[in-house]
Formats: structure tokens, sequence, C-alpha cells
């Protein structure tokens, strides 16, 4: 396996040294920034995530702030999800979509106030999205990237740790809701949230300076529960078919695709740029779709997509697979074709490694 | 040194295949897309790239199709470098800026037709920019990314070689032209262009099914002339000049602080979104700008900024930084205060190992 070349164009984060110091194997790429991958090997981070409390560098979730009296409007225009019952304090996961419908990015929505939002990005540049956007309509709102880094804590123990470190009042933080907690004299906004279904927190860290203190507090205030330096998890993330921006879906994909049209009000989501080319797909639904499926035998990592197929024709394509250890078989993340996407279904997947047995799952794993 | 994770989102190339067979040790993630780093080592590759001639996959330049009636408006909407002159089968390297004037990608473009343009990027999603300025003048133009994959063939042998695969006709090509070539039947543009100073081509491969079968034939033509897989190389860049997007310059910059002032016209680009931010800059000249930095004694890998420091005082920093067996010096490129930018005036660079004493350079070293 290739190493990952040292250049300031990979950027480091405000948590880097406090990764290197917990033995960090594997990264990869995010917004032009580190994200770990691995510690001490991917099983074995999967079973310490679902028992115990992980503190996660996710600073590649960077930060599009909208700040000014058009910041509203500009939001809206970005998604099919309606937006207007969104109050400050509250976290809303966004099918962010171009004028064709195409997906452009997947992210957390953060209302600061009326005319103050963060949008917490996967992995696309959709600030020059933004920014283009609110060029081209002259929009008078504020659109930049703010010394914002996320360090989430993930893990059954997570409310546990996070109340030692910033008080109780943190386990009062509902789902996808924000509050603001004090460290070492700064404001942070912490929501309950994150990229696993173990629970646990995302502190949005203020300042790259505060960075490792904070690291530093949780890993010295979680020694005996067991914390550990941890990163999303491959296998458990397509457990819980959290999916991932670039591998499981382009701007190929339409929202409903992703079978994200629970997020979508595109009736009433007056202003939003893909709404013109979304109001079929949505009456009508997609012809495909993202499904949990589950496949047979020894598989490679999914490293591009598998070819999914059926009597010799191409039904879809696997984008993101792994070993699970707790459910004893391979399982994965696709997207299939109408005629094929009913549980139970069977059909062969193509890997490099050859062809395997698949069958759609009617869900995810948890 | 951590290994690089595979995942679908850091996309393979029409190329990799050859990569890994060719035993690539290093990579690095461009446009969410692999880059080879290093083969054998980077002295090694360096001093072939100099006396022989190599095949580089970079297909992570991916390119920004313009295409439709206002293709043309739209590209000098996105440069301060006055494109009237351009015409047909001409590369103009173009700094493309926001509205601010701060540097967004320093591609090179190439115009196809009157109403066709290709923009071949450097690392960061200028599609999206493209795409919002486009929506939000409701310009009449498609904007996309088409399977087309560059692959260069740089070094000394470079000119021997293509015309043993494309005939005669590639001497022919002036330095930032291009012209159209047949391989098995596909035309495709080839220009004399490339990201070293040895000379050379990119060709800009159309189809990713043809990637592999024009590798096999580079590699088999040039045998004798030991071509080898090889990649931008670190020292050999640094040496000749070329600056690195998001290495040692960022949005933070101006196309004048990046020395890039020379392909600027910014009283005549009319159109040019950054125009008016820029027109000032332009008249009076930067406060700091790009140079050449010779560094003394050993340094590590350059992944983060260096402070440059006189007096206590923070005076620029150094973004990209390497051991040159050639010129006997380390080697390289910062951002420095007018106060210290002249050549030979010594300050000190603040390495992650300690203080190194650094001078700046009349000018890059080839």
């Amino acid at each position: 396996m290739a190493t990952i070349a040292p250049s300031r164009r990979v950027r480091r984060t405000p948590f880097s040294d406090g990764v290197e110091a917990a033995g960090v194997k594997g990264y990869t790429v995010y917004n032009r920034m580190l994200l770990p991958t691995v510690f001490r090997s991917i099983v074995e981070d999967y079973h310490h995530l679902k028992s115990a409390v992980q503190v996660w560098d996710v600073a590649c979730e960077r930060q599009v702030e909208l700040r000014g009296p058009d910041a509203a409007r500009l939001m809206q225009m970005l998604t099919p999800r309606d937006l207007r019952g969104m109050l400050p304090g509250q976290c809303f996961y966004l099918p962010i979509v171009d004028e064709t419908g195409g997906m452009l990015n997947d992210p957390v929505g953060l209302m600061l106030a009326d005319d103050r939002w963060w949008i917490s990005i996967a992995d696309s540049d959709l600030l020059l999205w933004v920014k283009g956007l609110a060029y081209g309509y002259r929009l008078d709102v504020l659109v930049d990237e703010p010394d914002i880094s996320p360090l989430a804590v993930q893990g059954p123990q997570a409310e546990t740790l996070m109340a030692r470190v910033f008080g109780d009042a943190v386990r009062a933080i509902r789902f996808f809701r924000f509050g603001w907690f004090d460290f070492n004299g700064v404001s942070m906004a912490i929501a309950r949230s994150g990229y696993s279904k173990q629970g646990g927190y995302e502190i949005y860290v203020d300042g790259t300076q505060n960075g490792m203190p904070l690291w530093h507090a949780l890993m010295e205030a979680g020694r005996d529960l067991d914390v550990h330096a941890g990163c999303p998890n491959l296998i458990e993330r397509i457990e819980g078919g959290l999916l991932s921006y670039g591998n499981d879906m382009t701007r190929e994909n339409t929202p409903h695709e992703c079978g994200l049209g629970k997020f979508c009000s595109t009736q009433t989501a007056i202003g939003c740029v893909g709404r013109d080319a979304l109001l079929r797909v949505a009456k009508e639904g997609p012809t495909q779709q993202i499904r949990a499926i589950a496949i047979d035998g020894d598989i490679p990592p999914c490293d591009r997509a598998w070819p999914l197929m059926a009597k010799g024709k191409r039904i879809g394509q696997v984008t993101s697979a792994a070993k699970s250890p707790d459910f004893g078989t391979n399982v994965a993340i696709g997207m299939v074709r109408m005629t094929h996407w009913d549980a139970g279904t069977a059909f062969e997947v193509h890997t490099p490694d050859g062809v395997r047995a698949a069958t759609v799952q009617d869900k995810f794993w948890l």
C-alpha cells in the first residue's frame, strides 16, 4: 500500500498532533484535509467504537458560513428541504443540489441565528458553489470558511465523557440540536450528532489554538472510560446506512435516488435552484435507489464502483463494502435499478477479485 | 508514514493500473483523485526526469468544459487575463479569481473553438464556481466535467518518444499550443506543456477505455529511451519555480502576490469578476510576493506553512521546500513581505525541526 505524501495542500488539522501521537495508521484526504481512517485496525476500532468512547478528528467537515440579510434566502436556494420551520439551535441534514437536481453535497446545516448559518460539509468545495450563486444573484451575504474544526465524541460512553468536560448540561442536548458551551473561556457550539450510530456529539471547535487543549482534556477525563482516538469506521457506517458523498452518491444522483426523498419538500422549497428539475422525480420516484446489500465470500477493499449484474445486464453498482464481524456477512451500499431493488432480490457483484453473490436487504443492519 | 485508505471517493484514474504495475510508492490526492508522488525515490525520479523521459498520470488535472454561445463571456468572467486575442489551438495559463481578487485556481485554459473551452484545473472544485456563476447570470452555456484525462510525457527525450507514437507532426507543436492527433481511431488534443521545466507534452486522453492502451504504447515505444512511469517531481518543480495551488497560494492571495501579475491585464479584462478588487493592487503592487528561497541545513518534509522570522517578527512563510541534489541547497518557495523580499535578504525559517537560515534568491534555479 502506498503512503500519503506530505504537503501543505493536504491540510493538517488542529488535532493532527494528537492523531499522530495516538498512532494513526491510515489517512484519507477529505476536503483537502487529512482524515484518519484507522488507528489499531479497522476491526479493533469497530469493536471499541461500539463498546467505549472515541474522539474523532473530523476537522475536514469544514464550515461554510453564510451571514447577512440574504443568508436565509441563499440557504433555501441550496436545498429542496423546506427550511421555513427551522429555528436557531437546530441542525438539519441537507441534500444540496445543482440546477439539474444533482447532489453537490450532503452536509448538516446549523442555524446560528436568523441571519447566520454554518454548513458542515461533506467532500466537495461547496464554498465555491455558494459563493458563485451569491455573486450571480448579487445577494447581501458574506460567504466564508471560518476557523471552526469539528471534533466528534462517539460511542456509548460519549455522554459520560462529555459531561465531565462540559458539565451535565450536555446531557440535555437533543438529537440534531446544538447549544453553546464554554471551554477555556471560548464559547463553542456542541451538537448531538455524528457519523456513527453509537450516539455522541460534535464539538465545533472555535480557533485552531484550542484544538489540542480540548483533545487532551477529553483524553484525560476519559482515561477510565477507555477513551481512544478514533475515526469514522468503514464497517460501522455501512452497517448503519450512513452514506458517503463521493462514494455512494455523486453529482450524477438526485436526492431521491440516494433515499433522501424524506428530506425533500420539493413542492414547498420555493427558491431552491434544483426545484424545477426535481419536481417530476419527486412525484414519480426514481428509477434506481440506494439499497443495503449483503455480499457472500471474501471481498477486496472497495476502491471503485463494482458493477451489479443480472442475466448479463448491469443493474446497478456497489460503492462501499466491508466484512462485518457482528453480522457475519459483507455489508455493502449500492445503487440498484428498480427492476432489482426489492428486498431478497439476488444478483451478482463483479469485484476486481471475481464474481460474488449478493442480495438486497430490507434495511440497513443497525 | 501512514498509508492512504482505499475508497471510491478518492478516484482511480484511467492509468492507475499502469501506475500500480510500475510500483508507485507514494500518492497524494488532487481533485479527489489519486496522483502519484514517487516511484523509485524522489531523488532517483528527479535525476531520471532530467535525463530521460517519463510518462505521468496527471488525470487529476480534471477538465471543466464550457460550451455554448456564452462560453467566451464566462471565461473572461473568471480571469483578469485578457482573452480577446486568444485563438483556437492556444493554451493560456490563467489566474482565476473570486470577487475579492483571491485566487481560486491557476489552470491552463485551452480554446477548442470560439464557443468551446477546456479549463485544465489545479486542486479546487472550480466546476462549482463556474456553474454557480453561469446559473446566477443565466448564461447560455453548458458547464461540465468530460471524460478527459491528461497524460503527460516529460523529459529531454519526450519529443522523440511522442513522435514514435503520434508521428513527426508532434515536433511542430509550439510551446503552449495544441493540435489534434489520432490514437487508435480517437482524436485527442496534444499540447506542448507540462508541470516540469524539462520539456514535453500533455495528451488530453479522450475516454477512460483509451488510457491503458496509450500508456502501454508509450512504454513500449520508449523502451530504449529508458522511459519510466513518473510524476510531478517535488524538487524539480521547486527549482523551476512552478507554483502549486493549495501549497504556495490559496484564496487568501491575489495573482500579484503570486508573481502572476504578468498574466493579468486588469484594465482591459472587462467582465472579470475580480476586476474591481484587483485594480488597486495591479496599480500599486502587492505588499508580499512569492520568492525563491534557499534554506541552509537539514529540513523535514514541508507539510505546513513554515514562518519566516526577522528580528522576532513574522515576515512571511515557506510553503514548499526540498533538498536539491543539483544545486547543493534546500530549494524553497515562500511568500515574503516587501520589507524583506529583495534578493540576498537573510532571515530565519522556523521548521518543525528547528530554526534554519534562509536567503532570498534573485530567481528560481532553472
